[in-house]
């Protein structure tokens, strides 16, 4: 392998990011590293999980290095996992790896992280990113086999932070927000393809619910579609749906956050009753 | 091309950075990948335009990636742009590339990026960072000739978010606020050349009108030559002038931002009377 | 040297990390760089020496280039120093190399970085990251021998930020805070094995006294093993005491910052007592 990339909670504010740097350039002092991002909010796991599915997915096959870890110094195990696309991944065991492995063509072998020889002992007990992550992703990338790193897990046995399928019917889509970014938009765990299935393709009109509530909704292509203040149903720049609001803040104006329930339905003038 | 520059307003919390990182590396493996900021404050592409031409000064020939788009999704163009040094620069035709065009020897060739063999199809509506620029610059950088990204495009129509050129005369020098730092110092669209030409070289004491309103100022070499709260005027690090109070924040003294007007003056017993 | 790692207090927000990039490429276009941090509090000196002495001791042998200049454009000195173990330094001579050259074997040698023809000239009065101390820091890494960048410095005369050396004796440890983390956790100037010297480790209580008071403490390995609301003494991730309130800012509990004296003293029932 000659790339790797790496992705934590860590901030750019202390050495933590610069250390793991130092780290991985002893043990693969050729591998080139791309910090895909070290703004993930602290200990959100999902957050990461779903800032890392969505961006190996324009890389090359790498070894991808994640710390998003608040169970650090518990017993959840440190993994190494590959993919059916020949892509590695390194990570705590909680649900971080998941829905970028599903990405990547799924977890073919996996094993736990305990060979001392491939660890910077001794092991801290809050800093698991310079002392046993780092040094596993380095030498993965330089040449170390997988199977060396510790002993073999079932691929069946991975935490996984994919949030749930949505559910999807003729005239129905009953799914949940995965993200908010900066400007309120609610990213959604379904895509263009899933309101597809469930005829709700527009141009056209939809009602959301969630919580009792209902909205109607535009299904439109793009933001200059929408007039101010309509809540719109659009696809985000990664495949998903999203709900926006032109000129504030979805998350606001619906009350969601991650992890709140959506369901777009038909309207007798919308898309849906054709 | 063995360099590769990256400035965005994209900020680092986001994985949208690392992805286009993702997207360079493989189109062009071997180059080496430079980020310049990622922190130009959202949509401003005058303070975008401002930093790209005030860091290529400092760079060998590379290709220069830089994304400030407000108009991602209208008709506004992407370029390509050759310049008279031999350096590259992609990104929106909106004015953002216009100042580094010209400190780096001119636009002297440009093409309209369109050949969907260097772009990654199908283009999302809201992210031509990875879809359209990142693709290009990259394709660039491994050798791709310029000419085969898409149909020419004369230079001299190219967008430019320059600032007007000061007026200089003996005893004065009328320019404008370019940008302000996170210290309250006003950066002007003016050098220390243009002071001298205008025959107001210190030390000594000029004024300084905006808005009908004036105040004296001392001009100096350096910080410390300034006694605490008086106004100076001053070399910042990129050859400007700037406007600086010392212990307070010039913009707020002076009420100024970006864009506003600036006139420098002599005063009776100042450096411009000798 | 293959490798220069760079730290410094400009932030990401301006083009000032990027610019001395381009410089560092320009004269040793092979050389890797890590970014260590950009992001120590502005003019912060002993909290970048603090980060860049931390983050040292876990690279291979390397150019470390470190700006945190509150003095820039005053007469302190521009330094570059050799350590024993085979490590350069490059900064500004006012302590902020100081605890990094004891990490790594001591400064040997050391010059003041005066010679023209490895700085950028005009060297501007405020900029000596890009026109001082990344071109020198460029130079070494492309092979210039240290020995031309100046005159010799007496390695004695070197500045210092080091924080003094706790005071052990039998069942007391005196020492000082050197820095506060985004918790509020306070990190020592002593380590787990001063506080073995004083005979003072766990499991057990203490007293934790500052300015006049005193506080009982529990000095454990790690934060599970302290209630909630309780102040521990317990190891960080770099070898540190730090002190700690689970679930709140110690910084607040105490009223301490860096620089403030603590003093650890043996409990009537505490580990001293044994």
């Amino acid at each position: 392998m000659d790339l790797l990339t790496f992705t934590t909670d860590y901030g750019l504010d202390d050495v933590f990011v610069g250390v793991c740097h130092g780290v991985i350039v002893r043990f693969a002092p050729h591998v080139r590293v791309i910090d895909l991002t070290h703004g993930v909010p602290a200990h959100d796991v999902a957050a990461g999980a779903l800032a890392l599915a969505d961006a190996v997915a324009y890389l090359p096959p790498a070894v991808h290095l994640a710390v998003v870890d608040p169970g650090v110094g518990s017993d959840r195990r440190a993994v190494a996992v590959r993919t059916g696309e020949g892509h590695l991944l390194v990570g705590p065991d909680n649900g971080l790896l998941g829905p970028a492995a599903h990405r990547l063509g799924g977890a073919t072998a996996a094993v736990e992280v305990t060979e001392p020889a491939y660890r910077l002992e001794p092991v801290s007990r809050t800093f698991h990113g310079r002392d046993v992550f780092a040094p596993a992703a380095a030498h993965l990338a330089a040449g170390v086999a997988l199977e060396r790193l510790g002993a073999a897990v079932d691929p069946a046995t991975l935490a996984d932070a994919s949030p749930p399928s949505p559910e999807v019917v003729r005239g129905r889509l009953a799914t949940q927000v995965v993200a908010v970014d900066r400007f309120g938009n609610l990213a959604l765990a379904a895509s263009t393809g899933d309101l597809a299935a469930a005829g709700l393709v527009g141009p056209g009109r939809v009602t959301v619910a969630t919580g009792g509530r209902r909205w109607a909704a535009a299904v439109v292509g793009t933001f200059s579609d929408v007039a101010p203040d309509e809540l719109a149903l659009l696809p985000d720049a990664f495949g998903r749906l999203q709900l926006a609001v032109r000129g504030a803040a979805a998350s606001r104006a619906l009350g969601l956050r991650p992890g709140g329930p959506v369901t777009v339905e038909a309207l007798p003038d919308g898309v849906g009753s054709r």
